[in-house]
């Protein structure tokens, strides 16, 4: 038998892998959790169908949305991800020597324990000493926090309308995230596909725009994303992140991210940098 | 109906997109040409079923292509296009000023007749008065090309063993490509998906390697091709391809390619580095 999971990014296009093996799959109380086995891809996390990372090409994700933040930074020791209980974020950023705690809010518990245990080499930072765990929801921790976090990442699901993640890409969302962030704070969200979805692209970076006087998009090469190609919006206090303020060898291996492709993707293509600058 | 268009990269992953009409499909004496209308994708030219171009993404690979050679090169004047029957790559060849000629050297005339009829928006270029068409084997053509060409560009269909192209990714080609470039001379050829096809990369971009002494790999997000990381292979006589020698503001307009953005595709991730420099 051939085993296909195809995953649509609209109604006219889809991307599909054999599927050597379904892992595992629950519903939890928010989603159903998936973890299978694929030649291409090796092991794929989805939630509600949704391809939410794999272990073949999650370190381009997970260096991309955790390393260009910190490295934005003078000194990040505080640090919050909204969501990534996959924990591949939390496996980047405890690499940082300046990192003295990591707030993970996920709200699914059951994310973070079939993660820990189909997907260790992905979950492995969360035992890390100086990561706190909360099963929370992250816009609530978010607006108690206020001038606590020196960077907050936003790992979430898509920005489906009615979905568990729609109200983390809201401008009154980022304005209660500029609260919570000290005073040169930088703060990052995973922001859909410019050849796709342009429109939330645009969307996003007009809300992160209201709150934060520096915003910038960067893009890095995530093949099982739709299109391939993936956007990062980041909202900064202070600090242009292309000027790198944390220019220190950070001192560990990376597959993906240098400070050579730190600066590189904040290089948009015309069409791209249209889309920000349009009004 | 629904009707589905799937592209197989390999036996394990394909992106399938949904058809609205196949608007013509003719076998030729070398291949199937087949051109399709897509909601996603716009116009699809496919060759033996192999995805070649669309109207939707075809500016990213044909601005990549042409531009990021011609704007390495102090003066290009003369230009080779091996393969490229749609007419992409000319169409921004002739944007530069300072060309005087363009030689498209396509084995299958059909290619660029039902790319004139079916896709006109792409082909328009090759009526530029600067464009000579010769129907002929590239191979042929640039073995009896002697200090001619300032610029040659391998458009052509991907390196399968049997297949029309493999001859076109080998070393002993690029000692010609060499022997019919002029003093300052630059090549690029398109090199496959480094997260799909990573030996293919590694042993063009080796082969390159033997002919030229300076050799870069650069990448573009090309949403159609595998992965949507796409590489392109240069070999260059005497300028380094980053330090953009034709620096004058060209004047014509692009979706993709600027100044910035020649710079930061020659900016790899370290995955990529390592194909490139590991021996």
């Amino acid at each position: 038998m051939e085993l296909w999971f195809t995953e649509k990014a609209n109604d006219y296009v889809g991307l599909s892998c054999r599927v050597r093996e379904i892992l595992t799959r629950k519903q939890s109380i928010y989603q159903e959790i998936t973890v299978m086995d694929t030649k291409q891809f090796g092991k794929i996390l989805l939630l509600d169908g949704v391809l939410q990372t794999t272990t073949k090409d999650e370190f381009a994700y997970h260096e991309m949305i955790s390393h260009v933040p910190l490295n934005s930074h003078p000194n990040p020791r505080k640090v919050a991800v909204i969501g990534g209980g996959d924990g591949g974020t939390v496996r980047e950023i405890v690499k940082h020597k300046s990192i003295e705690k990591v707030v993970l809010v996920e709200i699914d518990a059951d994310v973070i324990n079939i993660s820990k245990q189909y997907l260790p080499e992905i979950a492995g930072g969360l035992d890390d000493q100086r990561v706190e765990i909360l099963i929370a929801d992250g816009i609530d921790h978010i607006q108690k926090s206020k001038d606590v976090y020196d960077i907050i990442i936003i790992d979430s699901t898509d920005p489906v309308s009615g979905g568990p993640a729609f109200d983390l890409f809201t401008s009154d969302f980022y304005t209660c995230v500029y609260e919570a962030l000290t005073k040169d704070g930088i703060m990052v969200t995973q922001t859909e596909s410019p050849y796709y979805e342009p429109e939330a692209v645009q969307h996003i970076y007009q809300a992160v725009s209201k709150s934060f006087p520096i915003t910038r998009l960067y893009l890095a090469y995530i093949p099982t994303y739709p299109s391939g190609m993936w956007s990062f919006t980041l909202g900064s206090k202070s600090k242009k992140p292309e000027a790198m303020a944390n220019k220190h060898n950070q001192g560990f291996p990376t597959k993906y991210y240098t400070p050579d492709i730190h600066k590189a993707a904040f290089s948009l293509p015309v069409f791209v940098q249209n889309l920000i600058t349009e009004k």
